[in-house]
């Protein structure tokens, strides 16, 4: 018996960033398990900003469903979910967004969750998807990222400066809103002393508890 | 000095479709007034049905709207309300969705609000709108049209039962889901006895209230 | 034909106020459209404090609006309300409290809304009011105007403060919690760089989209 | 030490209705306890029906609670609640409307209640009230009184047969929306086998706890 | 005729508690009136602090209901309200946890209230228990008691202290969020001069209200 | 490297229901995976029934936490969740009750949900759960099953009816509320043409997930 495939589609066209959402999958790879194939998608844009990417992000996404029918679940890989209501109407597979699956775990570990957040253009899409989820009043709070230099370092002190923020507003558990930064869960795990999620993460566990039942 | 334009998109590509709601505008029409052009996104799809249609309209509603930087405002008449955040973002003129301007009228004017809806997976889509809004529970009930037989008399009828059944589940008033029907909304209020909103006149009503303040 | 007639009833007695109500709602006057009368309730008070001259003044709109049955809408320009449920059950017309108009307005534009408050008493009577409209969770924040001195300057540099509280809270568009700042309303506009809703003209174009349907 | 005085307030002028809502307190008289005096607003209107009524007797309870300084507690004994704002604003005494605590009363005993109301236009000021507590998804449902001819006997049936179709409903409690059944409280909850609130009792007793602590 | 028992159940074992509390409703008892008898569960823990706690007190208060038949109605006086939907399973006597009674008399007598906790890990239950009751957005906010140093002056300080942190988060009323406070009632509500509720009373209050009805 | 254990406890001593679960999680079972352990505590009821029961197995899923330290997740597999919150305050390990992976699995799939309850007594519980989640309005709603007869047949026959009232109710998704079903889960899928989620599978799922990552 061939094993189910997990297909995980990153709309950015950034090859470096899919590698790290992929390296970030390992975890959840088990041997004879579930497939789990993460790739970008060539002709997106390297960062989704606009609305306009957005849109034109989830028709790719859409047509990448369309040409691998054979997966068995699929996950979008980007916290604005691309293509999310798209996808879902083209495959019977189950079609997982990360920003859903990220705050729906959150949800089942504590009471309140916090969101960072890459641009304050991004809070109010965020917003309005959590008032589709109906659970708009379980966020603590949603901080944006500043990052001062290069490099992963300043990196990492930039997500606990705002992991910190957020438990100040009562967060329990942090979420990343963005899928680039998987490297830096256990770390920021660490160093806040509650749970952080990746989305990826959370949506991939998603998909592998739908292919294996 | 030039009259402010209201520009209403309608990103179906049938033309007997954007005459309608064009006659239906005519009321809003006055003399000196802020003029209303109404016109199709020609190569838009004939009816707007499937999530491909409205991510690709959306993308369409947003090249006509760079197209015409000198709209005052500008009304998307489809219900789904397609490009909406995309093209707020691509001018400082007021962007107006009808089913926004419906449901927020009819809040305004009363309880509970029923929507005559074209299809079943349209509704869940209306739905998630609406938690957007924040208004979810201010919807009495939702309703698919049915038609028995073609042409304005079987319309008339299926609109009149559907009416009633969305009064039955307590609605004061009712919105049309749907862009196409203004010429029945006098003749629906009459035999409803309640008010009856349609969605574009709503819309290009509020963008009036925009452009001449 | 004569033109429809929206009545737009101040319950307050000053003259001056009505008269800085009125100016406001020049721009709002379409040669040819609609006229738009606006007067004061003589017997009324000067300023509407107590829940004692809100329950006076709603009689006295129920019969200014039982003297004026050719009006075509009645606008009630007192952000309490005063008589709105009253008046609504004298005539067919439509009837439109400033308030309400203001904040449905706001919705349809922006996430989340601040109102600048004239006293504290009044925000807990808004809060009542936001939640029978059932959007209280999309206001960001209310505050109370303070003012250091007399006059037109003093007053300004009271809203620009208090609007500046207002985004710091969220506030994507501000109201104003009173029918007298028509008058500052593009000033603060600029002086903020975000939507400021005057109610008595958001509800006078909400009337307009009515009489003209 | 003279007992502290539970002052009830009728809006209506009914001296019968008076006297079927005083008899309905003896059970909370307790010898050597609060006094609770009962009376009719002599110049109020028979039945409170519309909304001018309400702004009226609301005018007309202010000017009894200043005449009696004296009470500890005042109850407004309409389930419209005439006034209930203006009063509290009058005296430092708590002043309780019989809507707000018959609700609160149901909520604190089961999960959803429903309302056996005297007219279709009732229902949406009660809806309005449920808003401002916060509580309106407890309500299970709310039901008009039918009654089949005169006296005791048919209003008794008309109260069965709405208390059946408000627990149809899932209707837990079912509270009386008119305090003039305490009559009929104990045999209607024996018929029904759930706790019926008489909405003026319920009011009493929050005042006795007020004025007793 | 016997006068009716109202049982109030200290799920703690300490006796000091038992009698500060008791001590706490000497003002609701009246003579003639219902007797209120006030006892600690001889085997419960000294303080209900754990999850676990909690469990084995629900089921010490399920014992000691069973073996006071005779009451006509029982107050569980521990803020965390062990055992409530057991104890209602027991008896047909209302059964009211001094949380839902304290937190139901704030929002009918003001728009948001406060509490003082003694743990942030209590907190996190209140919010559970407020949402079931439906009103978690009548919460201005919850604070943890600090106190400096032994004995009752200490004690207030730490009260008032936390009750102006309330009243600046917008509570328009505090709850204590314990029953050990009693005797601090009137002297903090002097001190912030806004009401307090002392959860014991206002369900020994609500049981008066429903045994002498 | 040992593989992580997930630990099911079943709460009731019922042999043959703990391996009817036990059965239910083989598709969940990879070779190399994590141990996933089943296992009837030997001292609870048979059926979960009473408020009485659920303290009762609170406390002993507490025992039987604190005897398997070694555990990597802890799953409550009744709906009832007895001793959740307790049991998260014994271990590090994540412990996830049934009911709320269900209810949150099915929000990601899906806009409403229903419910296939085995009594009216638990329909509440579940809505003060649903409360706590802060999802009870995406619930269509909630049916008893009912059975004729004895035997598999029979209780098929009963689940295909509840499932049919429930999506005649709006539902899209259905959850067994009741950890002894699995085995008709997916001949209910087919029989309904809509999800079914089994609870314990759902807690399962989401466990592999955490202890994967």
């Amino acid at each position: 018996m061939v094993s189910p495939l997990i297909l995980v589609l990153n709309p950015s066209s950034s090859v470096p960033m899919t590698a790290a959402i992929d390296r970030g999958l390992d975890r959840l790879r088990i041997p004879g398990g579930p497939e789990i194939e993460c790739f970008s998608i060539a002709d997106g844009p390297e960062f989704i900003m606009t609305e306009e990417d957005i849109l034109r992000c989830g028709l790719q996404i859409g047509e990448a469903v369309k040409n691998r029918p054979e997966a068995a679940a699929v996950v979008i890989a980007c916290y604005a979910q691309p293509g999310l209501q798209h996808a879902r109407t083209l495959t019977k597979a189950p079609v997982i967004g990360i920003q859903d699956a990220a705050v729906l775990l959150a949800i089942g570990m504590a009471d309140r969750f916090g969101v960072i957040a890459l641009s304050e253009a991004s809070i109010a899409r965020h917003m309005r998807n959590l008032r589709w989820l109906g659970v708009e009043h379980r966020r603590a709070g949603e901080t944006v990222l500043k990052r001062e230099g290069e490099g992963d370092d300043a990196l990492f002190t930039g997500l606990v400066e705002a992991g910190r923020t957020l438990q100040a507003k009562g967060a329990d558990v942090v979420i990343f809103g963005c899928s680039g930064f998987p490297a830096h869960r256990a770390r920021l795990e660490e160093a806040l002393g509650i749970p952080v999620i990746d989305p990826t993460q959370a949506a991939v566990g998603a998909a592998l508890e739908q292919v294996l039942r």
